[in-house]
């Protein structure tokens, strides 16, 4: 596929573009090879031209209206297939600029086609056994569409302590699902609201002799497929308004006592035998625990993307925001552009380059996560393989908030540095946030996720002090704790602006940061068991200050890390070295900003004039990427129509679009449907009022 | 008036209510008088007996839907005048509990029925004169709805640069008002999208002689009262749907050359004589603008407030939630309140603290404002005056980004503390989050608003080392600068996590910071001016990590200091003052933390113990204030009706409430409008995909 990537619309913002260090479409052909961008460019061009995609810019659209767009759109996606199911093997990384695409749409429509096929296909698929197999076929053309019941009313987090039960019942061969009581409802369950006729519902498995054998995932239908209409015994309903991803039905079912075939119960963990006995190929029912839910795992790396992809729009919208308004000036006459202004570059740039570090931090876990699945396909049972599947799982717990929290604290940013009209709906800030926000709590708390990942950590100090391991993983990221007793003899050394404006400088305090946290927070919780706390309170006791920033470093530094590998690497084109590296070194001293305090308490930092090196450095590096900006989001844009914000549109005509984007509205200059509420029965001033 | 205070409900809560270490009632009393809570008691109960203002929780209103009960709502509020004017003179606290009180249900109709009355009403009253009186009456009854039309399309903080003009035009007698294109728009203008009859409309006054004579406000009519249509030459309209407040009709105007009498004209700083003559009582131009915009400072001291209303109710959510909210225990059978988890605490309880530092610090700014009015009346021209308006109106450019962003980011913790119910709209989380946002950036942008902060702070150094004065102002918030070389030299004191638990320990250390931050301010803007730079560019320059820093530690240092007092006065309880110290030590050197580098960097601090002796101690006081928590929220918490959240409810059945919302909801149980769709017409896979 040859593929031409078109210039750009003239306008106001070409002042900026010509400024630019770098060649805007290098960059991107090293971001993205031919293939992909000819890829993304048809999937925008096949949205534009459906009008069933059509754009409503700040419109007032009912709940209703949008859970029915999203379902038409889904719909629609079918028939597109964008992606087959064969050059989605061949190359993942493509489903992954898929779901970029459509996110940067409309997250709710990739949500609600992954919910049925990614979630329910595919947990039939890896939960279920042959006998199973009709219902993966049928998600493919949607004449079953699916959703994912794990989540009670009362139980999110601790998922072992759901309450809803299947009791087997021999005489007839079925299970018996039930909800004990409404707290035990299934809750928040993506597509249960209004469309899914099927449901993987987890319930605590009953053998007729009163035996608990743990949560076992059941296939059970909700709604009859022929009428949308509820099944006897099942109280399935929509949860209502959300703060954002309003496309998608959140639903909640109460079962009593639904009885489903024997054969629904997905038996690779654990089976029932028609006679009623429980069987398993585990000996270990916590291994079983955990491979039952181990299929999860791939979401955090996914969200950490969703997320980094809802930054990128936002910055869009504010940088080229930025470059075009204009407020004050050096004399009264003269206003120029806010972008020029240290304080708003100092507040949106080091945002710019996080989505650059994070960008190649999503990729290169993405493919970490790959060769780790392609793996377990070929049942590779060796250590490694474990290994590396505790790795990934400490990485994803702390991938997720990393991405999560930097793009709701930077989308928070950009609706604020675009003032007023960023808090105008049209402008979509206020999508993006919204849409962001659940991103930090579900597929894992991102407080409780990182918790996962300072156990890891710990974990291996514990294997080093106490069987004398070196401390050395499939994937290098925590080889270098191995020294951390030198690495926490190491100083700051920087001792000009110009040194520290190079990313070794954050790297290597980063390195000696996470092994100062290690070690803290290893005595924090021996301290904690020394004054007589049980385990579980000595790690809640540890999270703050320590556990927990801790997995922070340990991310900031892994992503920073891989960022800093890329600008070095001999296959990065020279001419986008130098603005890569400006960034890298910008995300790397301003993650560290929030450590600062940290070194100096450790002594790594002393003296004043180590926290103004990194200061003034920062500094620097914001107004030397400021003319840079603008070129480094036209990278990350797609169309107009997509981005879907008028204050920033490619061509930078402002005022205009958001002008004309206003007219357009619906009744915008019409006077409101109750004005005789205003013209007759005036108020008689305090004839409400009671008489005293 | 005899007011009783009603126990709370009994329930889940109860437990923790029990544990208190005061008796809220008591702290009740302490904050607010018997005659406010009775005034309190009875807005609260008119509005709940009142079925216009019915709650909807988490319905999907229309926008159309939500202006029109806005409107009616304000119009009810009219009928109920709930304060008259004498009252409001006698108590001017106690519009602020009004506010607080219709906030808390919808600052939709706080802010639409400030508008027209004591936005539209007061500067129509205070910049007019005699003539315009008849407007200012006809406000009172609706027969006039105003507006106040300053920003436009392209202007917004820049406010002199607003480019709309009145051309004065002797031969009719007219002013010819005329927006020069759709740039020059009036735009955000709250009233002006459905209802505003007649807008304060800021132009730039032009004499017959074509002598620009600066910005003017002029009453320029522009609705037919008689039937909201537009008037000829006006295209008046609504700006569409908000991130949030979308009770408030905000829009635009351009006007096309239309005439209004000389008399519209708001001829207090400035007049023209029906021949056509400028005539003004101030000799200086600068003078004149000044006193036309002071008016607008007010807004800041009571968008604190607002911000602080918000803040409180999602604390009263999130903190009845996590005493509810049971996850994980010790052992698999027993769960915990996740309000016993440190991390939970963490997030939570400092701005607990913070909510009670500004209440007091809100209050009694707001005193200050209400003395320097006073003033203002008696037309009090001495020196001191003049210089506690310049106090004054630094405190609010300060307060006004303490308190929102403060609320914003708190607001945002609690969402994400109560998970994903806190993604439920009828949680209310999202609305109070949407509805404080735009605190950020009106009536000044908080990042522009500062710098006045800093302004006023280095004005006094510069006096005092050029003219030699004393550093002593009014309000005695900067006395302490004259200090400022021997404060320099003071240390970190405290060498016990128990000394450190008291606030003089952050008082001193903000004191010092402070300090620091203002020498280091001044020396960066000499650096710059040294280096050549302009005025304008040296104070661009010097904005981050220095004036910026400077006014947001003074502001807080002076809302510490404030809160301090309080807790050593001999007035407080005795029964109070050992929870209110420990909020205000925990608030003080939870707010500190954010300056930790900048204390090692000017080595105030040193070595490894000081700032483990502060998180020491912030944990300590987060886990001694837990189970008070409750109660503290029992003080702020309106009835349920007015917080409006199932899981806030102060009987603490959270699940229950929150099942019963939910099954309330319209068609919860329905299902889909367009189930047709799902069950014909299926999709056939690929069949839209290009043929190759």
């Amino acid at each position: 596929m040859d593929h031409e990537v078109a210039d750009l619309p003239s306008g106001p913002l070409g002042i900026y573009r010509k400024k630019a260090s770098f060649n805007w479409k290098e960059m991107l052909h090293f971001i993205e090879d031919e293939n992909i961008q000819a890829f993304k460019q048809h999937v925008f061009k096949t949205l534009e031209n459906d009008p069933l995609f059509a754009r409503l810019p700040g419109e007032d659209v009912p709940i209703e209206k949008m859970r029915e767009l999203t379902f038409l759109r889904v719909k629609q996606l079918f028939r597109y297939d964008f992606i087959t199911q064969e050059e989605a093997m061949a190359n993942p990384w493509k489903t992954v600029i898929l779901s970029d695409c459509l996110g940067m749409y409309d997250w709710a429509i990739v949500t609600k086609s992954f919910l049925t096929k990614g979630m329910f296909g595919a947990i039939v698929a890896n939960s279920g056994s042959g006998r199973h197999s009709k219902y993966v076929e049928n998600t493919e053309d949607m004449t079953v569409f699916g959703c994912f019941a794990l989540t009670e009313l009362s139980h999110g987090s601790n998922t072992r302590a759901m309450r809803t039960t299947a009791t087997y019942d021999s005489s007839t061969q079925e299970f018996v699902i039930n909800s004990p009581d409404f707290e035990a409802a299934k809750f928040w369950v993506g597509n249960l609201g209004k469309t899914a006729t099927h449901a993987v519902v987890f319930a605590q498995l009953y053998t007729p002799d009163q035996v608990c054998h743990g949560l076992h995932s059941f296939i059970v239908p909700v709604r009859d497929p022929k009428t949308l209409l509820a099944l006897p015994g099942v109280l399935v309903g929509d949860m209502g308004k959300k703060l954002g991803q309003n496309g998608l039905d959140n639903g909640f079912a109460l079962f009593h006592n639904v009885r489903i075939p024997r054969e629904n119960l997905l038996n690779k963990t654990g089976d029932v035998t028609p006679d009623g006995r429980y069987v398993t190929p585990f000996k270990n029912p916590g291994k079983r625990f955990g491979a039952s839910l181990g299929v999860l795992s791939s979401g955090r790396v996914s969200i950490t993307r969703m997320a980094l992809v809802n930054l990128k729009l936002a910055l869009i919208v504010a940088i080229r925001f930025s470059a075009i308004r204009r407020q004050f000036g050096p004399k009264d006459t003269e206003e120029i552009p806010v972008l020029e202004y240290q304080l708003q570059q100092w507040r949106l740039i080091p945002y710019l380059a996080a989505a650059y570090a994070l960008e190649h931090f999503s990729k290169s876990i993405f493919m970490n996560f790959v060769e780790f699945q392609i793996g377990q396909m070929m049942k590779d049972k060796n250590g490694k393989q474990a290994e590396m599947g505790r790795e990934i799982h400490a990485i994803g717990c702390a991938s997720k908030p990393l991405g999560s929290w930097t793009a709701q604290r930077g989308i928070q940013e950009c609706r604020e540095a675009c003032g007023g009209h960023g808090y105008l709906a049209m402008n979509r800030l206020g999508d993006l946030r919204n849409d962001n926000d659940p991103n930090c709590t579900y597929e894992g708390d991102n407080n409780v996720l990182l918790q996962q990942t300072s156990n890891y950590l710990l974990s291996w100090l514990h294997a080093k002090h106490h069987d004398g391991v070196q401390i050395e993983s499939p994937l290098h990221t925590v080889d270098f704790l191995d020294d951390y007793r030198k690495t926490l003899g190491s100083k700051f050394t920087a001792t000009t602006v110009d040194q520290c404006m190079d990313s070794t400088v954050p790297v290597a305090a980063y390195k000696w940061l996470v092994c100062f946290l290690l070690e803290e927070s290893q005595k924090r919780l021996e301290q904690q068991r020394a004054s007589g706390k049980d385990e579980f309170e000595a790690r809640n006791n540890s999270q703050v200050y320590y556990c927990h920033s801790l997995a922070m470093a340990y991310i900031e530094y892994n992503c920073l890390q891989r960022f800093h590998k890329l600008t070095t690497d001999q296959d990065t084109p020279p001419g986008l070295r130098p603005v890569l590296s400006k960034l890298c070194a910008l995300y790397g001293l301003w993650s560290l900003s929030s450590h600062m305090a940290t070194l100096y308490q450790g002594n790594y930092l002393s003296g004043r004039k180590p926290a103004k090196l990194v200061q003034t450095a920062i500094l620097i590096l914001c107004s030397q990427l400021k003319d840079d900006a603008v070129a480094l989001v036209d990278v990350f844009a797609p169309p107009d129509f997509i981005l879907n914000s008028a204050i920033g549109n490619a061509d930078g005509q402002l005022y205009k679009n958001l002008w004309s984007t206003v007219m357009q509205g619906s009744q915008v200059l019409e006077r409101p449907s109750w004005w005789k509420e205003f013209c007759s029965d005036k108020p008689v001033v305090g004839s409400l009022r009671p008489k005293l």
